[in-house]
C-alpha cells in the first residue's frame, strides 16, 4: 500500500472497499456459520433486498470466496457456501467487525460533539 | 454480527462499509507512517481528487478518527494526524489489506474463470 497510485495498490482498494461493502459483510459472515440457501440467507438478513443479495452472491461467486451449487430436483434446490478462499477472509473480516463492535459508541460520541461544534460555528457566523 | 436485522448491526455494517471505503483505508494507512498536511496526503495518493480527499479527511475527523491541527501562521497551516482510536484501527485494516495482497491473483483467476464460463454459456445460448 505505500503507492496508491501503482495499479496492484488500486486493485487491491477497489476489492477492499468491495470486501467492505455492507452487503459482503453481511453475507460472509452469514455464510461463515454454514451454507444457506437464497431465501434462508434472505430470511437472516431481512433489510437486503433480493436485487442486492443476487448481486452480491454473484460478486463473491466470481471473486471465488462462495460456491453456487444447484441441486437438480423440482423445483431446483440453491445452495450457497464459502470457499476455502472465503473462509480464509473470515478472520480479518471479524478482527475488522470486532474492532467496529468494540468503539462504535466511541464514534458515535466522536459525531455528536462534531457535529455540536459544526452547529456552533454555523449559529456563530 | 448474529442478527443483521437490529440497530447495532445495522450501524456497524455501515460503519465496516464506510471504514471498508477505498479513500478511507488509502488515507488511514498512509497516516499510519505519521501526521501529513494536506498537499502532502494529495501527492501521496495521486488518484485522488481534492473534493474526494476533503470528504474523507472531514468523515475520519467526525469519526473521531483523525486530528485536524491548525497553525495559525501565514499562510495558515493544517496537520492531519490520527488519533489515539485511528491507530487502533490500524492493526485490523493492515490485517485485512494483508489478506487482499496475498489473494489477489486467486481472485483474479476465479474472475477470469468465471467470466469465460459465463461467455460460453451466452455463446450456447
Amino acid at each position: 500500500m505505500k503507492d496508491p497510485s501503482n495499479p496492484v495498490c488500486r486493485t487491491i482498494s477497489t476489492l477492499l472497499s468491495r470486501i467492505g461493502d455492507k452487503w459482503t459483510v453481511l453475507v460472509v459472515t452469514t455464510l461463515g456459520e454454514g451454507p444457506r440457501r437464497f431465501n434462508e440467507l434472505r430470511r437472516e438478513i431481512p433489510s437486503v433486498s433480493q436485487r442486492m443479495l443476487t448481486l452480491t452472491l454473484r460478486n463473491l461467486e466470481r471473486d471465488g470466496l462462495v460456491n453456487r451449487t444447484v441441486t437438480p430436483s423440482i423445483p431446483p434446490r440453491v445452495d450457497y457456501a464459502l470457499t476455502e478462499l472465503g473462509c480464509s477472509l473470515l478472520k480479518p473480516l471479524n478482527a475488522l467487525a470486532e474492532w467496529a463492535v468494540a468503539n462504535i459508541e466511541t464514534i458515535h460520541d466522536a459525531q455528536r460533539r462534531f457535529d455540536a461544534e459544526a452547529d456552533a460555528r454555523a449559529e456563530a457566523a
